[in-house]
């Protein structure tokens, strides 16, 4: 257990805003959201997941849709307390932890700044590790949680209960609804007791966040035995995928996704070379000279070549210019199960996954 | 109070059928969902309005969607029970009676089917007086009566509750849900005690249809002083538009409505001239030779020109011969709060009502 203020925000919505991988949200919205909540109401409870009794009844608390919509539409403040109503109420207890579903500038500050408000401990665990663009997409799924009964509302004070048959269906009715709402809502489920959450989840995601986001910060701190990029490489265990100038962007926002490719012109050693990352919400695929080098689901991140700043895709713009890093993801999503769920077929990329490291070390050739 | 057997089937959904103007669905299959429900599990109590207690919940019990989809895309019998264990769990109590929402071959039957498989009265009395496409176009909206909670399910076992801030939001977000879960869905709303029902209902609608479908069973028992044509509508009290053969029917299945229109070409003493029905589900105009002469909120009814029975417009056939015939709608839509609700202008018909009598009288003229 212990303490998070104002003081550790800033690099949570950081190294979160890394591990969103191009998704999330923005973390520059994410952070005023907790230091605001934090401000008002006071310091959070972080506490770990061991420290969870086995009958206590959690649940992650996300915002839903596309994050180009989620930076002008926002929320109320009013949204947490009607989830909270509504979860409590279906399950007749009460909720005695909130954790982010996934990690993302957004997604790991709104527990944070809901956990402040309602004076309910926050819990350091996530179920993806990173972030992923649909609600079926957790290690919650694989082991059997239902998704549902989901709690939903907007900022006007709509809201939905589902209760569904699989967590696809959740995702597809939830979505139906977050797009006919505006494009971007709050929401709970995979509501779980201690003992799943423990078994299921992804520890320590929320301290990993903040120890990312305090090496990324401190980079620029003169190292006289690494050149900054090596030592972001080396604190963050990330795999060097391609540097380049952003040529072009293609973003859509469709079926509250934001869809599309940014092409990268090389720069430095990567000269005379081209690259393309895809994305859905999060980067799905990098592709060097044709081949592809890093696919879901490891963590393909873009990030500022000079400030290490990681870099969402809605905040891509033509000259940007981006080093494309990538991060091995949680081991569960390497299993079969995992990659049937989020690996690169399911996005439509007609490859098989291999893992990052592999793939960079020209093994996959073998 | 009276009972509702296998008999009274045929002539509730003929009725209800030219109630639906055009929507709420195909009699056949009402007819089939109703009858099999009462042969399984016997008939079925129908309680006047007035023998509701002013406290007992009672709720409309309705299938939303695309005819045309439902045609295809049945229920599977259990979303009954699924719907009531909803409403009487939110609610906390239990419920004493379901109605139909609207008049219609398939929302008049749904309820007789519900109330045989739970055992639970019918209540004689809707929330239109006919049918109309969206769910906040009930006199219940004008009382003030929330559309939610809503309770909705699919065939397949997914379930959402609703409560939103107006009865529009209702509509769009069901209608999202309504469209993912593949067209067609179950749903129970507007629920509401007693009291409320007895002073904002369509009382005695079930009745009026079955009347309704006797006398059009009977048109062809020869009566000496009138022709079939002339029974037909004095026994309807409806008001002949035109009678045509249809040349052209453009119909869209689109947002889990059917769109579109019909053309006819006259027949006899409408010989050489045309007039074109528009519908969104239900016929919402009726032009002859580019003069409107019927408008929602007033009842537009296709029938056919030798049987009278009507033609919904998922039927609508190139060639059939029909007779648009217009019925006066219930008095509440005719007020101004009802016409911002159903009139010609919300579905985007850029003229005022005028009730179906003046415009065929040509005293809309005067």
């Amino acid at each position: 257990m212990r303490t998070l203020g104002i003081n550790e925000i800033e690099d949570i919505a950081l190294g979160a805003s890394l591990l969103g991988a191009g998704g999330g949200g923005d973390p520059y919205i994410g952070k005023l959201m907790a230091m605001d909540a934090i401000k008002t109401c006071g310091d959070v409870t972080m506490m770990d997941p061991e420290e969870i009794g086995d009958d206590d009844l959690v649940i992650p608390i996300a915002m839903m849709g596309a994050p180009t919509v989620l930076a002008e539409k926002g929320i109320n403040g009013s949204e947490y307390k009607r989830l909270y109503d509504m979860v409590s109420q279906f399950y007749g207890k009460e909720i005695k932890g909130f954790f982010p579903i996934e990690a993302g500038g957004v997604n790991s500050m709104l527990p944070i700044a809901a956990s402040a408000r309602l004076g309910i401990p926050l819990v350091d665990v996530d179920g993806m590790g990173r972030a992923f663009p649909e609600l079926q997409m957790v290690t919650f799924t694989l082991g059997g949680v239902s998704a549902t009964p989901m709690a939903l509302t907007d900022e006007k004070g709509n809201t939905c209960i589902f209760e569904t048959i699989t967590n696809k269906w959740t995702e597809d009715l939830a979505r139906a609804v977050t797009l006919t709402c505006g494009g971007s809502v709050c929401i709970a489920l995979y509501g779980m007791d201690g003992a799943t959450m423990k078994k299921w989840g992804v520890k320590n995601i929320i301290t990993r966040s903040q120890k990312l986001g305090t090496a990324i910060r401190g980079i620029k701190q003169l190292d006289k035995n690494r050149t900054p990029e090596a030592s972001f490489l080396t604190q963050t265990g990330g795999y060097k995928i391609f540097k380049g100038k952003i040529t072009d962007v293609l973003r859509e926002t469709t079926g509250a996704f934001n869809l599309g490719h940014v092409m990268l012109d090389g720069i430095s050693e990567y000269r005379g070379q081209q690259a393309e990352v895809t994305f859905q919400n999060e980067n799905l695929t990098a592709t060097v000279n044709g081949r592809i080098k890093a696919t879901v689901p490891d963590l393909i991140c873009l990030v500022d070549t000079e400030t290490f700043i990681p870099v969402t895709t809605d905040a891509l713009k033509y000259g940007k210019r981006v080093m494309a890093v990538g991060l091995p993801c949680y081991d569960l999503w390497r299993t079969p199960q995992g990659l049937e769920m989020v690996g690169p077929r399911y996005f439509g990329c007609d490859t098989d996954y291999i893992p990052l490291e592999e793939r960079l070390s020209g093994k996959e050739n073998a």
